[in-house]
């Protein structure tokens, strides 16, 4: 058998101890599969002093993350240490350095890929991002390599383990988003600043490389329409459900002939639909391809072994790699290079088409729904369902929930703006896009 | 771009039309991934003159498949005929002169495959095989290197798209195995013969090869246990569905201290998994790795262009892999060939660990139910949950129906036997796997 592959790791917190875990205790299995052994034989760490998730016997651990990339004695660098500007840096010094590089920053993917992949590819050595979009799905892979034979027509992803964990407690348990966030912080689901998280920077991120990668596209995170669920309050979920719909944070990406949308936000999505039923901190992708159809694709999206399951997973293919001609390997973003739509038009928010669940605030008094039907009728947009109860007693105003068939949003803001301003109607609209998922 | 790779097929029926349909159609995308054009230029077929489903104007057809694995011209012979002895002949001869294989036949790799493997290994040629496993889903792929930092655990798999839509169909409309059969052969879900099918032998070749490739075990068909779904009666799927159970037909593999377990049967599953709500001729398979837990793919399982989209794919590979060194190729089994376990212990059906459905008719008399409560109680088997219904007029005999706790099958199998010599029992006791697929 060839020598062991050497791997310095840039960090070594929650992802960085799993990798090491998971490289000792499945040593064997690994090499079985590998042809040859992955050691970690350095780490950078921020203090030295701390104590680990893992055995460091046989790692040579540093606090100047530079002078591992810098190490010739390095096969590959897995970057683990997160954010977009040192990671940038090191990444980039390491490509530099010709080593190849594995990573878990879907935000460094997000941001500078388009850049990281250009030296990668003057440097002939591969930048492996699996661990990055879903944690342990194989979903990078899947979509590069086992759908290689289909047109992507879209997808559509729960890519945010807290949103998804705090969708399920409010609709399990009808409890409110704020308290749910408490708990999702003590039990480590969500950051002490869960902007990220909840306001859905993370998802676009993640949603970024799997357009790239569906549609052969740029990167483009500007491009990527994001919205939180932070609006979503728990009548919201109780008015889906009684519509047979459940509310879930969604990443979705389409190709169509006027450009390729891509957006982040809440949606009904009909109750029947397995990525309805992905509970809980899980995550799921469904790929619909020209040829295959919809494929489901669902796993654990976060976690110390999960990620480093897709961080090894990363680490094997590149050392089947090693000895590759660098135009026979896989593209980075799934097309070769030249291939990639430079000019590829992305469409805004208000371009796409969606059908929407609207709830409004209203006075009892006859006709409001008529008004309001009305405004719909005129601006081409059909009602699928509308629910309108009776007010409690002692209450004047009603709930009027409506569905609406697929329109363009543009048209439906517009139709917005002329209701909010009917004098029957209090308040705000509440709007959260509806996605079949059929096709 | 390098010159177009040369693809010869034999066969040209529902998968290689769809083969034919899917490179014609997505030409561009295909080739913008794969680096290079991917063009079938020979097909053998059975009759010249049979109308095609695909275009055949640029395809050189034959009767003679022969003729096509020994043209010198062709670079990747893709079987597609099916059968296990001229499909072995023809696979065997390909691989001595040198070209690539891809093929969709699990027949033909789960009876023949270590042949196969070890005469491809010998010639330095890659035999690719991801259509034979779950159609379009990317299950190969997954395991063999989207999974490759994890001890593979268990999976469990829906991988008969005709069993899966004969149990929906009983399920959602109370109907008999019969009388769906009969649809099934109809809608072209079912062959004329449908035996394999139903029986679980095309389910338990599939499994076969999932086990080898999770395991790194040999491919051990005659090790897989195997039943089909023939005894199901709606009776069963009602009373799974009052105790919160599906019926599926599912595929098990799973690696214990004692030995490797493959086997194929109908099985309760909890209707809150992912897997119990995969409907209809879809296919799913659920792999547990020690390092990532759960991972669920989904699918169509079958069809022209889903079995089409999952050669695709693997032409591509062997594209990409075609100037790489054989031994840096992903191992055909997943693992290197010198690590497979050669002398690997395969436990038998009365080996196995599982909890049970029972469901046995019984005279209507005090004590009865104590009876056997007490055979189960000696054998050491915890009752988990118990029907029994009063008679209805008329009748003497009621249905007892018990779902027992985890036991060995050679334990419960006396336990049966005990129980069916009762006198207040009557004929045969139904039984009927349960696996909860928590861990």
């Amino acid at each position: 058998m060839l020598n062991p592959i050497k791997i310095g790791l840039l960090g070594l917190g929650t992802v960085g101890g799993g990798v090491v875990n998971v490289l000792q205790r499945n040593a064997r299995e690994i090499s079985r599969r590998a042809g040859r052994d992955i050691q970690v034989t350095h780490a950078s760490v921020r203090d030295l002093n701390k104590s680990r998730l893992c055995n460091t016997e046989d790692i040579v651990l540093t606090e100047q993350p530079m002078s591992l990339v810098n190490n010739p004695e390095i096969d590959v660098v897995v970057e683990l240490i997160g954010g977009t500007t040192r990671a940038r840096d090191l990444v980039l010094k390491a490509i530099a350095n010709g080593k190849h590089v594995v990573t878990a920053n879907k935000a460094l993917i997000a941001l500078h890929g388009n850049e990281i992949f250009d030296e990668a590819q003057k440097q002939g050595v591969i930048v492996a991002f699996e661990a990055a979009v879903a944690g342990g799905i194989p979903i990078i892979k899947t979509i590069r390599e086992g759908l290689s034979g289909n047109e992507i027509e879209w997808l559509a992803g729960i890519i945010n383990g807290t949103t998804n964990f705090i969708l399920t407690e409010m609709r399990e348990k009808g409890r409110a988003f704020d308290d749910v966030l408490i708990e999702a912080q003590e039990l480590g689901y969500a950051e002490s600043d869960p902007t990220f998280d909840i306001e859905g920077v993370d998802a676009a991120h993640k949603l970024t490389i799997l357009a790239a990668i569906a549609f052969g596209v740029p990167l483009n995170f500007e491009a990527t329409y994001t919205e939180g669920i932070t609006r979503i309050e728990p009548i919201d979920v109780e008015y889906a459900e009684q519509f047979g719909y459940r509310i879930k944070h969604l990443g979705f990406a389409r190709r169509t002939a006027q450009g390729v949308e891509m957006r982040v936000h809440p949606a009904l999505v009909p109750e029947g639909r397995l990525l309805a039923n992905v509970d809980g901190v899980m995550n799921a992708v469904l790929v619909y391809g020209d040829a295959v159809g919809p494929t489901l694709h669902y796993g654990a999206g976060a976690g110390s072994e999960p990620t480093a399951s897709a961080v090894v997973a990363d680490l094997v293919d590149v050392v089947r790699s090693l000895t590759v001609d660098p135009e026979n390997r896989v593209p980075h973003l799934a097309f070769q290079p030249d291939t990639i739509t430079k000019n590829q038009r992305f469409l805004g928010i208000e371009d796409i088409q969606s059908a929407y669940y609207l709830r409004m605030e209203a006075d009892d008094l006859p006709g409001v729904l008529a008004h309001v039907a009305s405004i719909l009728s005129e601006s081409g947009i059909s009602i699928e369902a509308v629910s309108q109860k009776e007010p409690r007693t002692g209450e004047t105003q009603v709930n009027i929930v409506l569905l609406t068939h697929r329109v363009q949003e543009k048209l439906l803001n517009e139709a917005i703006v002329r209701i909010e301003a009917l004098p029957d109607i209090r308040g705000e609209i509440m709007r959260i896009r509806l996605e079949s998922l059929s096709q």
